[in-house]
């Protein structure tokens, strides 16, 4: 039931006032320092070992296994992150450097197929005996969708065909059929690397299985009890939570996100995946309850989703502390994959929105502007001296961690912050058979999801290249110029019409046109010549956002908004304590560019506001004093940047 | 340096329209109850065995011992209990059967004086090795406390004696003297029973015992440290947390309320007590300031003290959230203790104001108002199906336990409520030496600390009986009789006048008086004549208190108190989210009684208010409306009585 596919990155080219400074960044710093980590070459980092362990598994080293039994994991999503940073820009070293340490996971491979370092080199004995706590499936998913990205990135199918081996071993040893054994992963994500897989190679067994773990998830007799009591040895953790690990009730049951945020998403993101693929409506109707129920009642402002500390997890309806919330990185990630697999069944602009939401804010915040330290945790309230201080704030820090301590999550972030072309443009083929939901005059149409400088080369009426220059997500003018391989090229392009804006205006070759807005897209169904040009100028005012008042906390607050871009207030701008500022409603909010400092020239917004002073008492029945004072909020992406103070996105009104 | 002393509890008779109905309950349901829990007779309930416990290790049945190691205690406490309730109200069966379990004491005591049944029956040669976690000497603590209390109820020294030998057994084997051992408790109560066993027994070692546990603290090498380097076994937990345990410095260098908040508060009474014993100006100034840092920075608006799960303990200056609260019923109790031994050094109306704000809200909140459920943990907001449920909230519950599911805490909120008397009044006779830091031109005084109503004898100027009539704390009016044994009786009759009461009007026998009111008390020095009436009219209005700025939370938030009783807001009462209702500045409140129901005859208010009511959406630019509502709150104390709905005492302004 595919409306669209999405256009692969290698017919992309992004080039973007705002991304290309942070896609350079990631490239040129993160990306390399990464590959020093797993080196081992930065002194006074934490001992990765994640190369080391494949060189002993492959014979090139002696040693023991060092690190965590889901080490490999590291290295796999590095991979992926270096697959799209040659698609955006080739680099013969790196080139190289990866594919030798493909050449180690070759050798590192077992005779079957197997891939586990930890397993080979350590237990060899004990290999997919703890699905619940080991990671096998999880290691092995992350290593596919790095072979499924570089054979994209590069053509060379070397990687691909090591990871079709082990895959084929997976599908040979897990599922329903005679022979086969039970068995579900701890951390689901092999059921979308599987998918991957089946998109690239057409081979239906891994489909097939991908299909099997979803659906054997929550099934009695539960398989993680089963595999407690057979197994005479524990990593970690015997007892299960259903709740935590998805396995309280059947999948296509579940209608409320529920436990570890980042393994939930990652499911729902392959059952999605497998709905397109396979027209499964019953799943698909599971993944609209959840998709529901996670951005209508479990997702901050910010876009951080999984609200509790405990477990990363989600919480219940409406449980969104500002302060205390987890908010991790990877879980707004994978949202993203998530909404695009959403988007690929029906165009609909909720599920941009939601992107756009994730990465101009959580995803982005989590990196230091200089990218060398990364956020896990994304608190919407910091006060020093009690966040990251007092148990029940301790994991929300103020201050971004040196990223290297942690080497597990940075590279989930390079993956996804290389990969945003990938989500900007989508297109249906003629050729594609008429199973979407949504109706068509024409059967042809290009998608823009995402208003991303650049270009993208579509097959669409026989080819067509478009251009798009703007200023977004700080200027509302957006400028498509459309090449046609053939002189004329009739299809419907669907610009995505953010559900923030009110009113926009649009332009075919300088002259005004309208658009039928449907599902948050503007289509304009056109026989398009080469050379034609559409201009789009989005209202883009500051909004004043307003929470649902079931969120305790957020109850006579108010949120800047402009555009995606969510704002909040520090105490580098601000007097504190911030929560005796107020920001009446009939105050002008004006726009400025800062104009020195690590923030120079990011956009932000001033408004006169009040303060109120207290009697310093802790308790009095003297109201604060307020005064007037001049309030400044600046993009939540760029906070934590100067020094430590506090910071929030809700403000009260 | 003591400035007065407080009235033994058998001097005092208690005839309050307030406390009549509390103290009746707790004497004719709560401790009847308690003695059934742990005579297991409660089919149902969770077994106690803390009475059969002393039982076989008295000789007389045969077993093993039964649950915590701190077992004993929970008897020691309702043995408290029911001294107070002889006090108050003879009753020769419950002392019979309080006689009956002090012989089984007697008898289970050991030749050396060790009482402990708990080692005595499990582990005898691992005795006083684990004081970090096995509490030893928390249960002689207490039941030294019980002892103190039954024979000031009875005259009958016999439970005295038996403790005695204990406590001597105590001090024979802890200090800094040569031969005995160092050692300090896990948790902290032997320090202020041995001084209350001082005050009874005049035996110095007993102080020179409290005053070894108090200064051995946190003094190197940490004491747990090494008991854990010499013990091969453990109870519990073997890592020391210092600042849990308020080892992390000596005692008289700490300025910071720290750690588990019950232990601390315990210790913080002892440490005023033996300053008032012995003079210790510098053991003063630390009490001073762990008052202050509570009082002004980390007390609840309800009493509530301890404000995080983790530990059970304080946090840090203004982390004070409302719906994840601890505010466990026993910090709020020991707090009372703490307040009345400051109050014996100096007669300042905040040590006052401190008890009342204790008793009248959280400590009674703790209990439902039919006396058979109770709370350990006291929110301050609470919200169904995130209160108790989601793993941050989970200990804040929606409603009171069934009481015997843990059977450790009730018996501390009974011996609290039966007590109450012997915190309302006291006196300053002319013999005591003039060490007070305070001013006075007669040295013979009477104190009213509270409004209780009843009587009580004073044995200042040859003789002083003082009877106190009042509908506190719902009406303002009080009425004092003095009764003198000498036709003429000069003292300072000296009345507290609450931190809330701005305006209060005297009366000398029908004649309006001055008072010279200082640091909180309204003086009347006189040559009282029999029959003599004082009358105080106190301006009682509702207030609206607002919450310094610090505490993030609060801010924006008013709370209602009118006297010592705060208010909270129920769904039972107004509509529901709580967090959407605005009680504005200029609407008036009104008082009026609950006609109907459980809380039929509770004093309640009214106010018009707003309500806001949003689009439903999660997040939206539309502003809610707002619209008005009647709102109405209800005293603290009496709240979650009704059907389980939402509550909060802080209210959007």
């Amino acid at each position: 039931m595919k409306a669209q596919v999405n256009i692969p990155l290698k017919n992309v080219k992004v080039d973007d006032v705002f991304w290309n400074g942070i896609q350079k960044l990631v490239r040129d710093v993160v990306v390399p320092y990464q590959e020093d980590i797993m080196e081992d070459k930065i002194p006074g980092a934490e001992k990765s070992g994640a190369i080391e362990n494949f060189r002993i598994a492959a014979g090139q080293a002696e040693g023991e296994h060092f690190g965590m039994v889901f080490q490999d994991s590291d290295l796999a999503k590095w991979l992926e992150a270096v697959a799209y940073s040659l698609s955006i820009k080739p680099n013969p070293e790196l080139r190289k450097k990866a594919d030798e340490i493909i050449d180690l996971i070759r050798k590192a491979q077992e005779p079957d197929g197997y891939i586990n370092t930890y397993f080979s080199l350590s237990h060899p004995e004990r290999k997919w005996q703890s699905l619940h706590e080991c990671h096998e499936l999880y290691c092995s998913g992350h290593m596919i969708e790095a072979a499924v990205a570089y054979y994209k990135a590069t053509g060379d199918d070397g990687f691909l065909k090591i990871m079709r081996r082990n895959a084929d071993l997976i599908c040979s040893l897990f599922g329903n059929e005679g022979g086969k054994r039970r068995g579900v992963p701890g951390h689901q994500e092999i059921e979308l690397a599987l998918l991957l897989l089946y998109d690239v190679t057409g081979e239906k067994s891994y489909l097939d299985t991908a299909k099997y773990f979803i659906d054997d998830r929550g099934i009695e007799p539960s398989y993680f009890e089963e595999e407690i009591k057979t197994r005479g040895w524990h990593q970690w953790a015997d007892k299960e939570d259903r709740i935590y690990a998805q396995t309280h009730k059947p999948v296509r049951e579940q209608d409320k996100a529920v436990g570890h945020s980042v393994r939930a998403v990652y499911m729902y993101t392959a059952m999605a995946a497998l709905a397109a693929e396979t027209d499964d409506r019953e799943l698909l109707d599971a993944c609209d309850k959840l998709w529901e129920n996670i951005t209508h009642k479990q997702m901050y402002i910010t876009g951080g989703i999984g609200s509790t500390v405990h477990g990363e997890a989600f919480s219940v309806d409406y449980d969104l502390p500002n302060a205390i919330t987890y908010s991790e990185t990877c879980a707004s990630i994978a949202m993203c994959f998530f909404a695009r697999r959403m988007l690929e069944i029906r165009p609909n602009g909720q599920y941009a929105d939601v992107m756009e939401r994730m990465l101009y804010n959580t995803i982005l915040a989590s990196m230091q502007l200089d990218g060398k330290q990364f956020f896990y945790v994304n608190p919407l309230e910091v006060i020093p001296g009690i966040s990251g201080v007092v148990q029940t704030h301790k994991h929300a820090l103020p201050q971004r961690p040196q990223w290297y301590a942690c080497a597990c999550c940075p590279p989930n972030l390079s993956r996804m912050l290389l990969s945003i072309g990938e989500y900007a443009w989508g297109e249906k083929t003629g050729d594609n058979s008429n199973k979407g939901e949504f109706e068509k005059k024409s059967k042809e149409f290009i998608f823009a999801h995402m208003f991303l400088g650049g270009s993208a080369k579509f097959t669409v009426a026989g080819g067509v290249t478009i251009n798009c220059e703007s200023g977004y997500p700080y200027e509302g003018k957006i400028r498509y110029s459309i090449s046609t391989k053939q002189k004329t090229a009739y299809f419907h392009f669907a610009v995505h019409m953010p559900g923030w804006c009110k009113n926009a205006e649009y332009m075919v070759n300088g002259t005004k046109v309208s658009a039928a807005v449907k599902d948050g897209y503007a289509y304009f169904e056109r026989n398009w010549e080469d050379g034609d040009v559409l201009e789009i100028s989005l209202d883009l005012p500051v909004l004043r956002i307003y929470s649902n008042l079931a969120v305790s906390g957020n109850a006579g607050l108010v949120c800047l908004q402009k555009g995606p871009i969510v704002y909040c207030f520090e105490e580098a701008d601000n007097p504190a304590p911030l929560a005796a500022l107020r920001l009446p409603r009939e105050s002008e909010i004006t726009e400025y560019k800062i104009s020195e400092g690590v923030l120079k020239g990011i956009s932000a917004l001033s408004a006169e506001g009040f303060i109120e002073t207290g009697s310093g008492e802790l308790y009095t029945e003297h109201p604060p004093v307020t005064k007037p004072t001049p309030l400044k909020a600046i993009p939540y992406h760029t906070w934590g940047n100067r020094e430590v103070g506090e910071m929030r996105v809700w403000i009260r009104k």
